[in-house]
């Protein structure tokens, strides 16, 4: 293992995180919420920069990384970022419990947006700000991001440290230079979310919230970008106007897509994108869920246009794996949080910001499943499937089959894990839209989709976790888990528990 | 597709069934039933017996079947026994809805044990009969059976057969001859189920059933060989003694162990009974299983000993896919609960007649999570790993993670369709122990569990459809669904799906 190598990298990662942290202490300082707050940054930020550059002065026998190497980096670059990331919640009084903190940046940076707080208008607004930023940055992944600045090297170890952290199941380089690469995915990145925040901007502030409109539309622009998802004003968007609510939804389903794509629309190349074959299967799955819930609503609200919008926000959000909500979803019919569940287990595109399982994981299985039955009918059945214009060969789908098994048993084994919390069985209150209030009971809906809403990434689950409801009530142990459960998801296994391998860190 | 040899062979297992019909046929005649009853089982084996002797008539101009033409034969042969083996139960009176029927004797024979059946003092001697029959008969496979009486053919079909309807992700012989194998396993099956009718004798009869001493015990081990679950009395096995619960544990933990075992100690090789690997961890797991919920237990039954044994009872019942109960488990601690959820995803040792995964699929998973971080910090590691003393095969890996895969696919699938049910959300009025009545809400847990026991031949599920609770309330869409979905459970997805692909049908 080369440790002075991987010292030196994480080194860069926390001076990267201390120069981030700038962004929020001058939120901090423009909003004028003193010396508290200022310093739940300045203290961060001198010792990420000073252990930053601490670790620069090992100097490494070899310059290159192997696979594990980079593997593991990437899962102790994350962890050591929440570590250093819950500090300001901690410190500026906002978040005062440590492990409460964690459990909320760990939910930012892997843009989950599931949170313990109950109540946003507590917060300051560059405690908001810190969240929501969160999300920008551990949406493209913040190796990805440092990539950008370390000179290139042949050998493949940016190669490795991108893989790690990007998702799907297959990661190419989009040009032949690995830094090309992301610096071109981190300006679409950049660009889309200008655009949003543009878009929103055009609409009128939100009532009660007008002196912010600015702050709220980059909050809710980073939440969309990483997709998040945590709220900025109470309701998550419920109180936003039918024009940003449908802003917001195609913006969300925009940032589901695989981020070459819009590289692919700006060198012109417009066939290739309508070629995508998890392109296709992800917008059908889009329409087929909007159609699905839509119908499923009709009765439900005042009219049908917000039948619809409801829907299509929610289905945005959800197979996004942001987790906005426009309504308290958890008390729709139980066919729509059904569909909303298959949603929670697929996900959006492969390279984009989302969580789960992916579209072209979940579609590559069922072609392996056919290619499966073919091969039983005759054994000597060649398959000849394509797949993103390449054939598609079995190494790939066993590696699908592989990741979707090690994704259930992760899921059932934490949902196990969570029943022992003393929350079971207890019955919670809900505060929904218009301020009506019921009561849930925290059972094993509540458990199953805090697991699966942690796993995937998207935040809100049903029940006792629903839209209207918080994480605050598990316990320490729930929430260290359940923090660790959203790393899973969103560095997809692998760098996580290669981590617990004792062979990681032997020769 | 060799249509005539189809054709002949479903003739002989029509036949059989018809041939098998007798039995309940004479408890009927037995315990003077009348004419219906008679009629119920006259009627149909009239309909066997002459169809089956027709589809003798096409002769074959091959003898041999290839794999596909095994597998497809077995999915029908089941279809086929589910569409007559429902008639008894629609004629005798005793369920008049066809398709209520065809639900219950598919569970019968898939030995799911799920029941529409709300009250079975109601049903008649020759009807519980022929339910619990049909676990007996299903358990060990009906073609399987059949493969003792047709001369031995070296092509394979024989293979191909015992493959398609037996367990776990490798089938073997145990000795050369296909038909001696057969015999061996079914002789032993006999033996077992023998055994225990003659121990649950020697205990006194239940309170209320004194005449049905002896029919209850057979009834009971029929359940527990086939591992199906049908209860005989109200409340299951609650009625039952502490004798008889203890008694019925040990046989269910027996009969989840794969039968071959049985025969290694018949012929004296105990050294190579406990050198399977799947064996240790299913005993393992049965162990943890059972101190978990003992502990979440605690303070709930009078005696620490009631803890234990309905700990032990619950643990045999669920992870054999059984289904019996002592007591109302949906309403344990969620610990408790969940502990048993995993259960039903992992099922007993492969070659036993217990549904869900299998321990043995489990177990390779995990070797294969292994092999693959193992690859990932080396990508020249070369496992040299051993399962059941034979290097594990990355083939036999990825079969696994392909099963796993399509089993969470058909849950989550059967989930979505049974939340389109008219009863969701709906509150059911459940009669626990004691006959204490409680409500539930039909929902999620509900959905999410009668396809996870449907799929798993386990039977009851939790929330409303615990084990105090029954099918009932499914309209006849979600019943016919649940029906295929045992069927996929009971012949591992396969032989089912095979049947739908047109390349089965076309030369």
């Amino acid at each position: 293992m080369n440790f002075k190598k991987l010292a030196n990298i994480l080194g860069k990662i926390m001076i990267t995180m201390g120069a981030l942290m700038t962004v929020p202490l001058i939120v901090s300082l423009i909003y004028g919420e003193g010396i508290r707050y200022a310093l739940a940054y300045i203290i961060p930020i001198i010792l990420e920069v000073g252990i930053g550059f601490l670790l620069q002065i090992p100097k490494p026998d070899r310059n290159s990384l192997f696979q594990k190497e980079g593997f593991a980096l990437v899962g102790l670059a994350w962890i050591i970022m929440a570590l250093f990331g819950a500090l300001p919640l901690v410190i500026g009084g906002d978040i005062p419990h440590y492990v409460d903190a964690f459990f909320e940046i760990m939910s930012g940076f892997t843009t989950t947006g599931a949170s313990i707080v109950t109540d946003v208008t507590a917060l300051a607004h560059s405690t908001l700000f810190w969240r929501s930023f969160s999300h920008f940055i551990g949406g493209m992944g913040i190796l990805v991001f440092i990539l950008i600045f370390i000179p290139e090297s042949d050998d493949g170890s940016s190669m490795h440290l991108f893989r790690a952290e990007s998702s799907g199941p297959q990661v190419g380089k989009i040009v032949s230079k690995m830094k090309v690469t992301t610096r071109i995915l981190y300006l679409t990145y950049l660009g889309m979310t200008l655009l949003e925040i543009i878009i929103l901007l055009l609409d009128a502030p939100i009532v009660g919230y007008e002196s912010d409109h600015l702050f709220n539309c980059i909050l809710t622009a980073f939440g969309c970008a990483g997709t998040g998802g945590f709220g900025v004003v109470p309701g998550s968007i419920e109180l936003y106007s039918a024009f940003s609510q449908y802003v917001i939804s195609i913006f969300l389903i925009l940032f589901g897509c695989n981020l070459t794509l819009y590289y692919l629309l700006i060198i012109g190349k417009i066939g290739q994108i309508f070629r995508s074959n998890e392109l296709k299967v992800y917008l059908s799955i889009v329409v087929v869920a909007v159609i699905g819930i839509f119908v499923s609503l009709i009765g439900r609200y005042e009219t049908i246009e917000e039948c619809f919008r409801h829907s299509l926000f929610q289905v945005s959000s959800i197979i996004t794996t942001t987790g906005y909500s426009t309504t308290d979803f958890a008390t729709w019919p139980m066919v729509a949080q059904s569909i909303l569940i298959l949603l929670m287990f697929s996900g959006a595109m492969a390279g984009s910001t989302t969580g789960a399982l992916k579209v072209s994981r979940v579609n590559i299985a069922f072609k392996g499943a056919y290619i499966a039955i073919r091969k039983l009918i005759n054994p000597r059945y060649v398959p000849k499937i394509q797949y993103e214009g390449k054939p598609l060969e079995q190494k790939t789908v066993n590696d699908v089959f592989a990741y979707v098994t090690l994704y259930l048993f992760i899921l059932l084994v934490v949902m196990l894990l969570l029943s022992l919390d003393p929350i079971n069985t207890q019955t919670i209150l809900v505060n929904s839209e218009g301020g009506v209030t019921y009561e849930v009971t925290h059972g094993f809906y509540s458990n199953f989709s805090s697991a699966l809403a942690c796993l995937s990434n998207i935040g809100p689950g049903f029940e006792a976790v629903g839209a209207y409801s918080s994480y605050a009530g598990y316990s320490v142990f729930s929430k260290i888990l359940l923090s660790f459960t959203m790393l899973l998801g969103r560095l997809e296994i692998f760098p996580v528990l290669i981590l617990f391998n004792k062979n990681t860190w032997t020769k």
